[in-house]
C-alpha cells in the first residue's frame, strides 16, 4: 500500500425492525460524525443508487400483482450489488465511514425468518455478491416488536411490508437478537424502548468505542 | 392426479441473438399454434408480469449510471422468479403450450459467455428459482453476429444490449451452439441466415414433430 492511500473507512450498518427508531437515531450518528470530523457517507438499503432507488420503490410500492418472495430477495440482493460498487467500496477506499441504514442483516431478518425463505440461498447470494465485505460494526436498534409497530402506525401511510401482520415482525426481531449473539464482536444492540434521552448517549458511546477501536 | 385435470402444456423457449428473427419467427410460431387449435400463452423474458415488464425497463434503458453486471443477472432472475409463479407455471397447469421468448439459455449466454459472470452462480440461481423447471423444447434461431447485428442494426434506435460490440455477440453465439450441442434432444437448431421462405416451414416442422411426440 502506497502512503498515499487513506486508511481505509468503517462500514457501519444499522439495523431493527419498524418504528424502532433508525431515522432519529442516524441523525443522532450524523450529528457524531460532523461532530467529530469524520469524513463520512450516509446511505440505505435498498436503494443508495438510482438503480437502487427505483428497485426499492417496486419492493415498497403496494401494487395489485404481489410480488412472489424470491424476486423480492433478489430485487434487495440486485440493489446491493449495484450499491456496493457504486458507492460503498468507493466510499470506503476513499476513507470514509460509510453509515448504511439497512444492509444484509436485513435481509436475513425479513426475507429468511420473516418470509422463510432458505438461509442458505441468501448466504450464496452474499458471497457471492459481497466476497468478504461484511458491515465492520452493526448498531442493532432493538425494541418489542408491538412498541416499534404502534410508533409506526403513529406515522403516515403503512406501506407494503409494514402491513405484514405482527407475527412476522417477532420472526424478524428474534432473527436480528440471534444474529447479534452469534457475533457479539460485529453488533452492538441499542434498547430503544427507552426513552431518548437515554437512547442517545449510548448510541454516542457505542460510536466512541468504535473510534477509539480503530484510531 | 383426478382425471379433471388437464395434461400439462409444453413449455417451449424461443432463444437466439440479435437480429436473428425472434419477432417474425414467434409470430409464426403463433399463427401455427392458432391453426392447430392449441391452447397457449405468448411471453417474454424479462418481462411477462407488471413487475417484470418494469425490471425490463430498468434493464434496457440507457442510463448514466451504468448497471453492474452482477445486479444485471439478479434482476434478470427477480424478473423470471416473478414470471414463472405468475405466468408461466398457471399456464402449464392448465394445460397451455407456453412460448417465451427468451429464457435461463439467454441468461447463459449473454450475462454468462457474454458478460463472464460466473456460470456456477447463474446455475445456483437457476435451481434455487426453478427447482426442475427447464423447458421442453427450446428453437435456437441461429445466424451469423455479423448478420445479426446488420439486421438489428437498420430497426430504429439501438438499445444498451445492442450498442455492445461484435465480440461479446460472438460469445452469445458460442454459447447458445454449445448448449445446444449439449443438449440436442431439448434444442432445435433453426438457421435464420437463409431467406423467410426456408426458415419458416422449418419453424413449422419443428413445432410438427414436438406436437407428434408428445399426443
Amino acid at each position: 500500500m502506497s502512503e498515499s492511500q487513506p486508511q481505509r473507512g468503517l462500514f457501519v450498518t444499522i439495523e431493527g425492525g419498524e418504528g424502532v427508531g433508525k431515522s432519529t437515531n442516524i441523525a443522532t450518528i450524523e450529528a457524531w460524525l460532523i461532530e467529530q470530523g469524520i469524513a463520512h457517507c450516509l446511505t440505505r438499503e435498498p436503494g443508495g443508487t438510482a438503480l437502487g432507488e427505483k428497485i426499492r420503490g417496486l419492493l415498497l410500492t403496494v401494487e395489485q400483482e404481489p410480488v412472489t418472495e424470491h424476486a423480492e430477495l433478489l430485487l434487495v440482493f440486485a440493489a446491493r450489488a449495484q450499491h456496493l460498487r457504486q458507492v460503498v467500496e468507493p466510499a470506503l477506499a476513499r476513507g470514509e465511514w460509510v453509515i448504511c441504514d439497512r444492509f444484509t442483516d436485513a435481509t436475513y431478518a425479513y426475507q429468511g425468518a420473516g418470509r422463510g425463505l432458505s438461509v442458505d440461498f441468501i448466504r450464496e447470494l452474499e458471497q457471492s455478491i459481497q466476497g468478504d465485505l461484511r458491515p465492520d460494526c452493526t448498531l442493532l436498534l432493538d425494541a418489542p416488536a408491538a412498541v416499534g409497530m404502534s410508533r409506526a402506525g403513529e406515522r403516515a401511510e403503512l406501506d407494503r411490508f409494514e402491513r405484514e401482520q405482527m407475527a412476522f415482525f417477532e420472526r424478524v426481531r428474534d432473527c436480528y437478537l440471534a444474529r447479534a449473539a452469534a457475533e457479539p464482536q460485529r453488533f452492538q444492540i441499542i434498547d430503544t424502548a427507552r426513552p431518548l434521552a437515554q437512547v442517545t448517549p449510548d448510541v454516542c458511546a457505542a460510536l466512541d468505542r468504535l473510534k477509539q477501536a480503530t484510531c
